[in-house]
């Protein structure tokens, strides 16, 4: 609820168009649902054009497409993360023109009026294996808006790859990068790019990878200093940062 | 090298005024001494103005002064962190107009031609045992260019506190939260701010805070989706992505 | 054995109604199998109308059926815990009107004289994927006796959502609090409520959640002063710690 | 806020006694600058006479010695926690009535008009190593009005001396248990007492106790499910949740 | 080699009947192969009685079955540990006297002249949970020939129980206990027992009891002195140790 | 209270000397003062001989020597462990015959009438560095009456230390090793031995020996069966462990 | 791009055979796809005869296949690691001469023209159950061009039988010990060879072994100095260590 | 004992020159005291020319003197790590010729008669602050014979520093790699030589870095699969392992 709309409410009590009793109903929610809240959220979804995402991991296939049809109706863009072909499937016939990722694990409904691309954004990632975290994170950025630049399979033991992509990365505004094992890749892409890199472990790896942690730890302790990190196989809250960083510097100019 | 460097000695080549076997010689270094590399960090400094920086921790007051002096010669802002007044006093010698600033442990020098300022960056607190590495964070971020608002000793435990910095929040374009012990206010303060949350855990508590690692881990499951985080007790690294971010944005629209 | 039994005895010693030989084979055991420590737990289970409880998980349903029925007889509440819809099944043959809380997995009897109601106990939980633990510690609450106000999906990152519910808040006697990931909720309710906050960190989330370290740890490390810890998914000790103090509470005032 | 003031606001506009304007003005800061958390806060120290609290560690005597002064010209009780001789020293120039409690860490300075005390509290410690963190508890709890029933001393591997102290124990309407090592204490006090029990893990101990984790580790595994806990060596935050128990408990009866 | 052995080939040179060459061949593996080591283990199992033991965990049915026909046909006593029912029957179906104990997951085969029980042995356990570690200690200590007294379901949360078995725990002279979760069953034993305490931590438990590490590091730092440790779930190690024990305190005396 | 002066309260009561009244009083703490647990004790220190000991870690010299002159006084045999010189010189001032072990930081006072000798004892250690905890453990175990044999500086990676004394290890009743690092020498003597190895980690080592858990997860997961474990650098618990092994066994063929 | 071939171009480009705008075509890529790079890859399996490699583990049978067949294509060795039966099926299809080795898990293609065989090699373990990482080593290396001695079975606790290798552990260039539980065996081989050990930790044992975490730090703190350490469970990556080893020593010799 | 003077034993025995029972006197020890022990060690000393060393931390300055006084007269090299000024000044006062390398903290005394130079051995660091810890690595591996290229300050941030050493890398038999923090350093050397890399994580950083443990961590996880690593610090170790495959190498070829 606006600000506007609460002064129009309060006109309304003055001019007898409302009971005070009425008005206290529409604005008995107001603590919570009130616009200083709501306005940060709408606000937000609206102006930067993020859209309403699902965990789909943990929940039925019929929960996900309940919940997906709901937001869909919106018209803003829906977003279902850690979903199933399974998933996919009950979504898409509730929601044909939903579509699946299947790498990534997506299911996504473009918003209605799309919004221009931000960026260029880079989606790098350093093995075959870290390519699931890496879509999650590149299909992710593309539904929040996102121009995405994919450069795959580029870890630092064959230092041409990712050299390769030198210019790439140089003109990138903001870089993801994924790494499993030991997680050496952000630093080295840190050093190469003129941007936040930030940083997702993977839980790729087996022994002392621990399931991501030397990873995990390894980013944290970039010798790079813009690199900063998410939780492991996070792909989904680097794009929302990175997202969130590219919106907000066009804000900044349209301002 | 260049690529003009290159094709200039192609041409002088082609002219006969440099032989094949002269013209080798000069390209033989050319995959690892080429300029491409120079190039970036040169490029990257001089058009983001980001000062140069010493680590002062673990290097007499000898060494941090004669690093500076020399660095300070270039015109260039120049940083000195975790700096002690010992090493303030040093570096004052010869380089009178550094500042020392004691909270944030750091000696500065601002550059010789100040660029615009970019932001606002929010600079939040937990408590006041977290200043030290929130000023180290603040003062970073105004000689990298940034325009700080700080809002210090906001702990979730007084939600009143934080809440009252909404409109603050709200206008950030970037926010960096600093925060020991349970590490939970960067999940609050993403949920009020529509821009980017860079959390640095701090090394504040004490028992099974085990040095930062409550904050850390904390800080990486939060459950804002637009939350990243750098290491432990580093400020200055906060500060850096978050002054990368800023200006990137302002590249992207300049271009 | 009783103060008084033990009196008894010795006066039909004195009489000659009981040898010496005799009594010192009835007062044998009296170090360890003494009513001094029977009469604790039977005291206290009387009094305070505890329930007995079959912790279910790596039973058989026929075994959990077994000492369900053997416990039914003695009249007090009962509570399976850990509960599969099989131990259900099983358990509700040979009892009838015991009752199956799918969501809490809770198998219960009601006691046959239920006592009044203690409270009120607010129950917060952070996310949906919270919800099992929370109503494992809510329905365990309430065959302990408490009066219980469910607060669900009131996660830190909208503030809106808990703030909705001060009032509740404010008048329980006593809160459980159930978070996975960062386990930020507690803190925040801490401030917000006048009651002791018992803390159960839930193992929701992934990565560097490591199974509910992070939330254990955020939650030890509380800002508010007023939050204490069970174990991770430890809905039921939750409720017990509470039913206790609401007890205590009441027993002070009626002696 | 409260509904009624809302209501009486809406109907003053109704009657022309407010403009809509002037209403408008008085609900802007509505959700979050609202008196409902000030309220809170003082609500509680009000009735509740919890004293104000200064965590002494890491500040300077002078700073500490300014900070009670201020607190104390209120008239609430006012504790300085993990406080050293010359804190206390410089804190009794300025306030000559505070007492320091040397093994406790603690200088208090009683409420102008004490309350009612509320127990028994039991407080418990295995060895006379955890002294200083059960006098925390203990010193802690008295300023908060409760009576405290000190039993020291009382490690497992000598069972005689917790089982001598069985009917302080059974008429204790909470229980703190201050144990390191390998904290098993408060599992033993758990079933002895018909009361709530808060441990604190100590830091007393070696090699494999790692600092505290291991008592910790046992307390939150507890077999007696009336148990929780706090963070190691926090005697003051087990006091703290042990006078919110037993004030809540008085509430109930006096409302 | 034994010492006659070598001295008889000695003598074989001086009388010509070796020749030193030849001789030089035969002692050729002396270091390693000799009987020094051999002597080593057959005496100790000679003399001690201790059976072959085969880890069946991770082998097949038939692997298992064949290696303790093998075994079997020594005469001496054989064990297969974490053996399932399927390997129990295998093996039967080739050495059908061989028994299996479901509980403890253990197939044994006592030897042909069972030697004199030692003894007593107290094998406790704190819940039933811990009955399988507890079984697999008894159980092999019974075919190392020891006498064992059980005492099962004597946690510490109800001290009675185990108070009403202070006799036996007295009187024996050893006690190995099973205990998972917080651990804390070995430090009230070891107070109340007059030998050796083998404290064997079960992975029983949840949550933050990490699969058994919660247990490891209570007992680890019992304060009773007489307590040591052997691994997670270990209950055959801590036999193999109560039984060597034992045994080495006959030996002395029969020397 | 032994079990004949209870008989005989009850004859008095009986015959009428005593009152059934006056004996409830002498029963009435019976529960848990009773000569039950006193007796154990008691008996144990008695007839096994342990002596009294005091942790001097922490404690003021002062302390420790007055600790330390009231239990000389029962004239059984007294040992304070971690003393320092300056602990030593304030114990000879009250006690001029106590003995200071500088090496193991033990002031020790032979019983008043020792006991005979029980053992041998093999008291082995890897290198120079751990030998401090290895005298703690070879002085303790010699006032707790065992013969020791001590076997020094003969770490795995030069076998033929180890193996040079395999005479002294075979005829060993028990076996205490000490070992930092990777903590793989009580697995070799285990193997060597013919009785219980009882090995105790020292904190010997740097980076990834962390303070002696390397050496304890090793001896932990020992592949010898006869190896047990006690905390990080505890010497003197290996050495109290081992003595009531060699007593227990001396008890059970003296019975 | 070799030496060779940049020369020619550049006398195409002195002889007009190439203009220079065309030459820079072809050399654009040069910093980075440089034959500098390539040389390395390419230079060093030519001449150390090093094999393609595919970690099989986690990809479908046809994936393996068709990578295998495409590689098989140039002549070199090929090997597919963590490999199952039905992964060789259906490269074998594809590829008849390819050879399973089911128990190291490897898929393996020799060289068309194999090498002279480098070495020798030992490679031990400690327990049956460590077999399957010390083939994969092994096989490994002779893939690679080692010859290979196989010392299996010969943990410490039965010092013999690694005592009766020693003459095959002396004349070793190089040796892999793969070992689970305390990794002791290392640091014993480390002492009898004259080589350089490469440890292998595995994930065998159980409890504290905490999935090869126990083995891994005693490795890492071993003893003896010339033991390095790989990943749990990574017996490729040792081979590859020491197939590395043995050829820079032959390399050295030849040149 | 040798081969031969077993033999020569036995033929004094054949001819009478000694008895069997003298004989057996002089074999006695024969297992363990036996030439095969001693052989390899000395062996090893006189053919590899390894010195001895000192380990001086921990040890007084005379002690570090008396030993490296005896050491020095076998006519071998002698190194003590770990060294201070205060221990430099002791050993040079009984050793004038000896010489203190300060950054490595090394006191070195070169052979006798210095065997030829191996190699080269590349010794990269990625900080200045990993000096100390390569320098140990580079001073160890020139005592024990080795010729050292040093690569200093070639952190992955500005990878043109380490591409410029390519030739250097490449040329090299055998690379250690120090680097602390994330520890990426080997990870990209790996793909650059052709030669066994030795990965030494150093203490080197802050908070997430605990010590050391994110770099080993990173460097077990490597995905250059020529990479093996030693213990945090270990820089003396690293050289030993490289010494070791530089010799071992050699010898092969002169055999």
């Amino acid at each position: 609820m606006t600000r506007e709309a609460i002064l129009k409410l309060l006109q309304e009590v003055a001019s007898g168009a409302a009971s005070p009793d009425a008005a206290l109903g529409r604005l008995a929610h107001l603590p919570y649902e009130d616009a200083g809240f709501a306005k940060i959220d709408h606000h937000r979804s609206l102006r930067l054009g993020l859209p309403e995402v699902i965990y789909a991991a943990g929940k039925t296939a019929a929960q996900v497409a309940a919940i997906f049809a709901r937001m869909a109706e919106t018209g803003s863009a829906v977003l279902a993360t850690r979903a199933t072909a399974e998933h996919a499937a009950a979504v898409r016939e509730v929601c044909p023109v939903a579509e699946y990722h299947a790498e990534a694990s997506i299911i996504g409904l473009p918003a209605a009026s799309p919004a221009e691309k931000h960026g260029p954004l880079a989606v790098v990632c350093a093995g075959t294996s870290d390519m699931p975290v890496a879509e999650e994170a590149a299909v992710t950025a593309e539904y929040l808006g996102c121009a995405v630049d994919r450069i795959y399979d580029a870890g630092v033991a064959g230092l041409h790859r990712i050299l390769a992509q030198q210019e790439t990365l140089r003109s990138a505004r903001a870089v993801i990068v994924c790494a499993g094992m030991e997680g050496a890749l952000p630093s080295v892409v840190g050093g190469l790019a003129a941007a936040p890199v930030i940083a997702v472990p993977t839980s790729i790896g087996y022994g002392a990878a621990f399931g991501g942690l030397a990873a995990l730890l390894g980013m944290l302790n970039s010798c790079s200093p813009n690199v900063c990190v998410v939780n492991i196989d996070n792909g989904f809250g680097a794009a929302y940062v990175a997202a969130m960083m590219l919106k907000a510097g066009q804000r900044q100019n349209s301002e």
